[in-house]
């Protein structure tokens, strides 16, 4: 089978363009879902595929499809998907470059006339930051809702999706800006296992280990199960200047502790592939002159495995069996979801595609979450990271080099070719 | 010389009418400065103390004097005062009672046709918490603003103060609250050295000492000197999911650290009389999903001595000296004072009249700050506590029975009687 590759040209062409739609004048963006800069990203990529001869389809739900029809007029389609929007300030790489690399890949095999017998399909997921409108994965739990377990189904009502808030305006819905998109189309394009056979995505690794073993490309094998948490510390509110400290129920300071403890705990569990963190807090009153009588903060924990995250959960649950500071601990399960493995066998047309083409690659876990793990439950699904310069993401440094995402979209190319010689 | 008893009746009921002024329904106040709640309070001051015969004076900056003249007609005025104002859900005592404390006086003095010879003045002070409008203790700043120490002084500026905005709707102003209050009166009628010869300040103890001891009453000698600090951790945010724990600078982890050390560090001093808090803190970006890049906290120390607060600094200037989980620290002053102690004269005279109505008292300082403090700096002043439910303050279930209250004002008689008697 020959190696195909794609156009570095073409790709760099692609990135400057689609990165000056919500241009943010620090080297990032900020486009949020169906905002006028996520519409211009839309315009682009349709002007593109329908350059190629691409058919554009959109569904109810505003992901758009552009289709170049393979030899075969009963195949299901191949499809190559991510997202448009970003965080606020995000970078000009994460969700959109899965974006470019399905429309490369169209054009590559346009452009080279390349043989295939499966209809391939580009794709853009709306709303999977849900920076404006949570939830995250937001639209990719309304498409594949039938076929997500039952603990993750219920956050992805449609009914609640459409009454989804801004965060900016609580005025503002989801529906209501979906409504007035002008990219509210019939329910009948949807993804769906009946259409389509395979789901690729490619998307930025967000984390340092590509770079650090200075491989270009990871061959996603899994997306991390993980747990969140709520730890809830109660005290009492006194003066600052009047209470003896002997006396005091200070809720900061308990929480400092546990966050300390935790760390030390769980490190010494041993798994440098463990990750946890501590991202957010609450304080009341949080008034200088006043001893906090309540801090809550969140714990986010992702590993492969359900006997390690376990341990760590048993850590967790006993913090609430003590006093902290002579506070009272609280915890309280948010969610968690089970490790996603992608298809075995798509898993390998990468990794082959990966060695045939020479591209520099390694097995890598996903520790974040991408729409690409919803639609695993509904259709064969795989990932390919391309490595992320010093492993930022969701911020404006972030950075690939179009060399990588190039490769990235080669390998893509190459795998989807694979699936579809099945 | 004679003992005279205050009212236990008449003091019940003022604090019965008083409560109902801002009553928020669960047994405490919202009661800012020239809201209705407030105005009412004045009201009722007015109107008890015309009923005696007091002459009313407002000054431009709404502090109301009620004064009863003494036996000779050049003497200068003896105040007691506090303020009407309190914080957001606060309680029935927490100010108002040094006011209802001078009321008392005043009406036993009229009642029983006490003889003296200098005017007696009962004080309301003007917005002391800045709970709507920062900063606390702002017209006892202002009117006090030529006496103040210099590190002090900058910050109660006139003109300042007047444009300092409303922490509920940033478009209103203290200056035109007071404007629209109709107690903007004549600044001629400040509280000054040259008619006024000393201060006395009742107020709830806001901590548990007093209760602790089974004492009723607290002679106050200082208010504590203290400084104020400001903790800043800079790191990187990253995805909470891809980015390995051994190469994260979490700025949240970092602050945890921190605030585990101080107390560590700062309880070996082996000072119990010595306080400190870590009240408000700020993390950035807060989300769950990241690793937080900043995060600030407030440190806040009190004690009677300069050395043992310059060893905190020490402890305090170190942390800045390290990195803490990756992240650097830095420590910046926001304000400090020095310890205030109270005229040794007024001081004697609380002490006598204490012991000579045989209600049980101790010597007590003041961790809080009061509109006495700046006084201080203008005119011999003291203090009077009162012993405070569970030591609890700034809060609803704040609570000083009736019995205890009318000791204080008992107290305060005599030790007015003692000055006015010199």
């Amino acid at each position: 089978m020959s190696v195909y590759e794609c156009s570095l040209e073409r790709m760099t062409d692609k990135i400057k363009t689609m990165s000056k739609f919500g241009d943010a004048g620090h080297g990032g963006i900020t486009r949020y879902t169906l905002s006028p800069a996520d519409l211009q990203a839309r315009e682009e990529f349709t002007k593109r595929m329908k350059a190629i001869g691409a058919l554009i389809e959109i569904d109810d739900v505003a992901n758009v499809y552009a289709t170049l029809p393979g030899s075969d007029p009963d195949a299901k389609r191949i499809v190559m998907a991510s997202h448009s929007d970003s965080v606020k300030n995000g970078g000009n790489y994460d969700g959109i470059l899965g974006v470019m690399s399905a429309m490369e890949v169209l054009e590559t095999v346009a452009e080279k006339n390349i043989p295939h017998k499966h209809p391939l399909t580009a794709m853009i997921w709306t709303n999977e930051e849900g920076s404006l409108y949570p939830p995250a994965m937001m639209v990719s739990g309304i498409v594949c809702y039938d076929y997500l377990p039952e603990n993750i189904k219920g956050k992805f009502k449609y009914e609640d999706m459409m009454k989804s808030k801004s965060v900016i305006d609580s005025s503002e819905t989801f529906g209501a800006a979906l409504d007035a998109s002008g990219y509210k189309g019939d329910k009948k394009y949807r993804l769906s296992p009946e259409k389509y056979k395979n789901m690729f995505e490619i998307h930025i690794e967000q984390g340092p280990i590509l770079e650090d073993a200075g491989n270009h490309v990871g061959i996603v094998d899994c997306v991390l199960g993980m747990f969140n948490y709520r730890f809830r510390f109660y005290g009492q509110t006194v003066h600052a200047g009047t209470f003896p400290m002997n006396k005091r129920q200070d809720a900061l300071f308990a929480a400092s502790q546990v966050i300390c403890y935790l760390h030390s705990e769980i490190d010494k569990l041993g798994h440098p592939e463990l990750v946890y963190t501590t991202g957010e807090i609450v304080c009341h009153p949080n008034v200088h002159t006043c001893v906090p009588d309540y801090v809550d903060f969140s714990l986010d924990c992702r590993h492969e495995s359900p006997e390690l995250r376990e341990k760590v959960l048993g850590i967790v649950k006993g913090c609430a069996a003590r006093e902290w500071a002579g506070c009272r601990c609280e915890v309280e399960k948010m969610w968690n979801r089970d490790t996603v493995y992608w298809d075995k066998k798509l898993f390998s047309y990468v990794q082959e595609a990966a060695e045939e083409s020479g591209i520099s690659h390694q097995v890598l876990h996903s520790g974040a979450g991408h729409d690409a793990q919803f639609v695993a439950y509904m259709l064969p699904t795989t990932m390919i990271f391309v490595q992320s310069k010093d492993g930022l993401s969701h911020c404006e440094p972030e950075y690939s080099t179009p060399e990588h995402c190039t490769e990235g979209a080669t390998i893509l190319l190459n795998a989807v070719l694979k699936a579809d010689a099945e």
